[in-house]
């Protein structure tokens, strides 16, 4: 394969002989400024705990530093480096340094930013299962991975389910809880309209979404993007009665009031450690409640969910078999570097049903078969990184003992 | 900073002494495991032009091959990177060979791959200027140059305009065309929802939107994603006579007919370089109907907007500045590896207004001064990596002229 003559784009854009002009991804730089990389990281790492984890930088400090113009001329990678060493690290907060402690952990490790670097340097677009198989598969394999060490019911995992051939549950990895959120919403949105009955979506002003006070704000921002009316987003009040969980009585109540009024209840959110208060909603009792009104269940477990591979803390997951959907985000506090938000579903066709297309230029033999997953109808997007190779690698090189002891570790320190 | 005694914290997760426990963050560990992740990338790089561009895997392979539980124990790095080898490799579609003609190009470069690394080790989460002013920053800065190589009018950027103050213009990098769809999807949807008194969201059953029929998919999609009722969202017929370009006299003539009906044109998106047939509609005349009736326009350049940085092919944005927002992905075709999508719009409150969340948790002295770009206000999620510092390290080592030089070889190629 490859000649001069057949294939010149081969040489244009890897350089393996010594033909003049631009070569982008010629081997030799690839190896020697990612070499660099490393070299920086390593200092970066080596020095982090000693910087202010807030710069003292004023807004419009880096337009001073560096030139406001695009060059027209290269110039050789280690110029770059130097402008990252003198004008990009001054100006980070630093969610890396060992004294970092706002907001919710970013937690990493080695092993995930070398299964991101190995992902951005195969530069693959998984959107079907024939245009990167095995990055698919091994998204597959990963979420099943850490579904076993959540012990999520086997209905909400891709693999085969033994003669009964495969089941309707699997999962995708996303980048944000928003984007889990919003593909939910719009499945159930979907499912509601067709109940009942809805020329088009004219139904939507009766649809009613629900969740705690507590709830994170990009929830009642997700709900938003899909279309519900905004007064017929629910925020539940919750109280120290309840630890700021939310009340299922009071749920109750409220869904009931709704149908009253010729609403139809649709979503509800229940979090797992919700982030102002790390307050649980009780995941079984809203199951049971939401099942009056044949309304979906989402679990947002974002941050502590991780902590649920602990079997000590595993409890908080408790009546998961009787929701929609699940997400949780190992960038947070499972090493897997941003972005990873992990979301199951019991059935994929009520995601894939609203978030299917199918244009001419992606149909496949492999796609039309029917065997296989094509994670694009799981997403917002068509595009999608490698992301279950770092996430594999996680749990590849540090086995469950280890995410546990992690995890242990931490809420130990937390108790102090 | 940093004792054993006031900040165990920083020797669990950094490893600088002789603490025994676990260390996924140990400065060795990382320098090891990524200078072993760049030599597989070298090794990859030298022979992926050997390899069958498509693998003969059957679904399912990959199971065969690795074990279906995570591990218990923790492995040597070796052992994850020697499955890659063995069981990821042969499974993939290799993007990223010289013999890769599918779809539309995903380009990359060593710079590239080099800032995504360092990213991904630096792992911050720049939702709000005060997180990572210089991810911010840095993004915003990008942005500009790249709108300066696409000479996009300056009412598209966040430079400050002079004496006048900043404008309101601007950008942001997302994941994917369809994330920058949807936002100004709903951007354009609430403002006509407000336009015509809407009760709520009622009015959404007389919002229409439309695209040639050779827009992407995913287009109709993002639409049915914001609530729009599919009966609205029209695909206007192209033919060979308009070359596939949406053809503006039809548009007009359509969207008055929809305007007779009671109906309300919200949004029309142009695309410069459509997927199935590379057709570009015509952005002035479209702007120029669009104004008409009010409605937003987008123009979806996402793979062909990289040849818009050679002044040769910059008509195909000619009236550019009669748009609302304008998306293109340099991950297509600009050597910037997944994922980087920019979208830039002429006035950002619109998007901010239907995107912002303000939790008391993310308030802050910056975010409320007004000064500072919060881009977590123009996006679907809150969560963001550092997606700047690639496309900014591609700009500042290659220079315009060598990704000039890069269009033209490839445009040259497919002329062959």
């Amino acid at each position: 394969m490859g000649s001069i003559d057949a294939n010149p784009a081969a040489f244009e854009a890897f350089g393996a002989t010594g033909v003049d002009g631009f070569q982008p991804l010629n081997a030799e730089d690839v190896r020697s400024y990612l070499h660099k990389s490393v070299d920086f990281i390593y200092d970066y790492y080596k020095s982090v705990e000693s910087l202010p984890v807030l710069p003292g930088v004023e807004p419009g400090y880096l337009r001073r530093l560096l030139q406001s113009a695009p060059p027209t001329s290269s110039a050789p990678f280690d110029i770059a480096m130097k402008e990252v060493r003198e004008a990009v690290v001054p100006g980070m907060t630093h969610w890396a340094s060992p004294n970092f402690f706002a907001f919710f952990p970013s937690t990493n490790s080695a092993a995930a930013i070398a299964g991101e670097l190995i992902a951005s340097a195969m530069n693959t677009v998984g959107f079907t299962w024939q245009a990167n198989p095995a990055a698919t598969e091994m998204e597959v394999l990963a979420l099943d991975w850490l579904a076993q060490l959540l012990r999520l019911p086997a209905s909400f995992m891709n693999r085969s389910t033994g003669g009964a051939g495969r089941g309707t549950g699997g999962g995708v990895i996303l980048g944000t809880t928003s984007e889990a959120m919003l593909v939910t919403l719009v499945s159930a949105r979907d499912a509601a309209l067709r109940r009942i009955g809805s020329d088009g979506v004219a139904g939507i002003t009766r649809l009613t979404v629900y969740a705690a006070d507590q709830t994170h704000s990009t929830f009642f921002k997700a709900c938003r993007l899909a279309g519900f009316d905004p007064a017929n987003i629910k925020s539940i009040p919750t109280g120290p009665d309840t630890d700021y969980g939310l009340d299922p009585a009071k749920l109750l109540e409220i869904m009931q009031a709704d149908v009253d009024a010729g609403l139809v209840p649709t979503y509800i959110c229940a979090t797992v450690g919700t982030t102002s208060s790390n307050a649980v909603d009780p995941v079984g009792a809203v199951a049971d409640v939401a099942a009056r009104f044949n309304a979906w269940v989402h679990i947002d477990a974002a941050y502590a969910g991780s902590a649920c591979i602990c079997p000590e803390f595993r409890h908080h997951l408790d009546g998961v078999e009787r929701v929609d959907s699940i997400s949780m985000s190992p960038h947070k506090w499972l090493m897997t570097c941003l972005d990873c938000t992990c979301l199951w579903v019991r059935d994929t066709h009520r995601l894939t049903g609203s978030l299917e297309t199918n244009p001419e230029y992606l149909k496949n033999d492999a796609s039309e078969s029917g065997t296989v997953t094509d994670l694009k109808d799981m997403q917002v997007g068509v595009g999608r990184r490698f992301r279950g190779l770092k996430l594999w690698m996680v749990m590849r090189t540090y086995g469950s003992a280890k995410l546990q002891e992690h995890i242990r570790s931490d809420v130990a320190m937390a108790k102090i």
